[in-house]
């Protein structure tokens, strides 16, 4: 490795090395990249002392510097923890393999036969915050998928991610597989960062996760693709023709079975026929359940509502808060999703199919629910194994991100001595 | 629209225009699109004289400055040509609607039914050098796939694109559809080309159609997404395991067939075994059928075969040349595809299936070919109906991009107030 305080020499070499991987892994077997999952997981049950010890370090330096103990809580790995990152780990090595999958095929009458066989991308930068966990999901989905990665976790879980990494390189050379698969960037100078962004012959995609803060700064200044990750801006639209058991169940259950994940209910807009019946009884459930509920003038008639301010509107809370407003109709309710959404997850509670079809046609939003949980917005509940996000935009990958939305494809043409008229 | 001298602030009124209407697509019925195009069609073919004066114009121009007879072809515009116009935007009216189709549909044992279903992007842009054809081509698929487009033409063809466009607004005027659904920068100024590039909020994704001038360097300036389409760096390998006629047969329809398009193949690499014999037969064929050979030494000794310069490999000749190699073996031939191809489309010639199965693996293509003519590399070719280009990128569409590429995904996931555990 250059000299550290080169950065751009750096990243070129870790980028040319990531390539140099990447040529490698595509033509891979399936059973090399299990193996490597499967190696590198009982490595860090293995090593679970010294990644302990590792998080150590950095949970003291994040509490000298004064963390919040939500980011603390993310930061910190326990034995428990660790198993369940080698858990998770083995669930990927379990997944089918994506790549070489046939997606289509068929014959022209010009003679030839083609097929559209997935592909790996090449090479995925990962870009993430304080989370260690992300350090090992990422790693193994992109290997998952047959493409080298290269990780730059958050600086505050500096010491933790690089334990796990280590863990990883183990498996890859137990596997026979190129170490520089899966590299971290050894630095926490932002600089790196800044690298990554502009490496368009090294880099094939970015995928940021974490806060608006970094994802936004990556879309801004990326020269390589990026796979969105936005917050999760997650409306429920409860219509005048709810089914009020199921409105409180499904409320309830987005709203607060976790609080702190992307698709954990942000906003609830009540049609206002039925503002002050079922209305009132969510708003109220929700504060029973201990949800601060922020309502727009209408709604604070209700007992403990505080007023919603403008920029209640369109907000993440990731906590026990809940924006409410009252809308006239369907479409004051599809507008303000429009206005104020991140095209993440949005339902809509009704037993009128009509409205439930609008919705799902007109709201753009990579997931559109109708009666059911904002909290299924997640791979695992789409049947799609481990995932790395939701993707926000529209293109290439949508909605969640697993191992198949970090695929390409090329066509295969097969003739026999076929020629075009 | 605001004063041309201010070319921001039009850009940014089309740009605003061009998501509203958008919107308004996104929901437009399959018919009203379909009636659109077939308008369309008729008013191009009623159109035909004043698209001819108007070509009339950019061909004067064209001539004044010089232009190519090669350029000056592909503008120009006669009644057969305008006829060819009109039935390519009828062929694409009944071409099948790709935004609604169900792409999947599964069910969950936590009782959700999930469906991913076909969407639009959104807004693309085309921008393109002078082929006044595109104009239509590009608008028809855009509308086809529910997205709106705003055009970019070559300025060579500015008055002849003008005309076709008008013809497509008059028939989006007779469908009921927004007329900003088809927009063309009314403009020659290059710097409505750079606010394009940056126009992250009205424009999802930038189709750039033309050489590699243009092609890199939208790629090199472009904030919103690019789909890229490079030349086509189209290589034949004849492996020593290659049937003779079959080979002939293939090298010859591939680079003679039409020497002008993408998917003509442009390098001929030779196994060394076959070279003397194989090779020989195939350079001497090619040079019959009027086909410059530029060889390396050993071809040299073949008789009118020219010294082949550094800049022969990986050159995009578009014209009755081809470069050829002798190489020592199948890892070497696809070592230079991986040096000087384009990722476009390249060939196999040979009847040994483990080295046609190595280079349909490790070839990075989007299209490779065993045994069949390069010149199949076309939407048409592959059944997919008309086709805006051939997308060299890795990310969303690959190969051929016709109205299915032109768009995303969403998934709608129903209950019936169902909640997650």
């Amino acid at each position: 490795m250059k000299d550290m305080t080169d950065i751009p020499a750096m990243m070129t070499e870790i980028g040319e090395r990531a390539r140099a991987a990447s040529r490698t892994l595509a033509i891979a077997p399936t059973g090399a990249r299990s193996a490597s999952l499967h190696a590198a997981a009982d490595r860090i049950d293995a090593q679970t002392d010294a990644i302990v010890a590792a998080n150590t370090l950095d949970m003291e330096a994040g509490t000298a510097k004064g963390l919040s103990s939500a980011m603390l809580d993310r930061l910190r790995l326990d034995p428990d923890r660790i198993r369940g990152i080698a858990s998770a780990l083995r669930a990927v090595a379990e997944q089918s393999d994506p790549v070489g999958e046939i997606l289509a095929a068929w014959s022209m009458p010009s003679g030839i036969d083609i097929e559209r066989v997935r592909t790996p991308i090449g090479v995925v930068g990962v870009i993430y915050e304080s989370r260690p966990n992300v350090t090992a999901d990422a790693g193994a989905l992109c290997l998952r998928s047959g493409n080298a990665v290269i990780l730059r976790g958050g600086s505050e879980s500096f010491h933790s991610s690089r334990a796990i990494h280590e863990c990883l390189v183990a498996g890859l050379a137990t596997a026979g597989l190129p170490q520089d698969a899966i590299q971290l960037v050894p630095t926490r100078d932002r600089a790196a960062v800044t690298e990554m962004l502009g490496m368009t012959e090294f880099i094939d995609v970015i995928v940021p996760r974490g806060g608006k803060g970094l994802v936004g700064a990556v879309q801004r200044d990326a020269r390589v693709p990026v796979f969105a990750h936005l917050e999760g801006i997650v409306h429920i639209y409860v219509d005048r023709a709810a089914d009020p058991q199921k409105a409180l169940d499904v409320v309830l259950n987005s709203k607060t079975r976790r609080t702190g994940i992307c698709g954990a209910a942000e906003c609830l807009l009540i049609h206002r026929d039925v503002a002050e019946t079922l209305g009132a009884d969510l708003v109220r459930a929700l504060q029973a359940a201990g949800v601060e509920v922020r309502g727009d003038p209408a709604l604070q008639q209700i007992e403990n509502v505080r007023p919603a301010e403008d920029d209640d509107w369109g907000r993440e809370y990731l906590d026990s808060i809940i924006a409410a407003r009252i809308v006239p109709d369907l479409d004051a309710a599809m507008d303000h999703i429009g206005r104020h959404g991140s095209n993440h997850t949005d339902c809509i509670l009704t037993e009128d199919a009509d409205a439930a079809a609008r919705f799902f046609e007109e709201v753009d939003s990579a997931i559109v629910l109708h009666n059911a949980s904002t909290q299924f917005a997640d791979g695992g509940e789409f049947g799609m194994g481990a995932e790395i996000g939701i993707a926000t935009g529209r293109l290439h990958a949508r909605g969640p991100v697993g191992a198949e939305q970090l695929t390409s494809f090329k066509y295969r043409v097969r003739g026999n001595g076929s020629v075009r008229a």
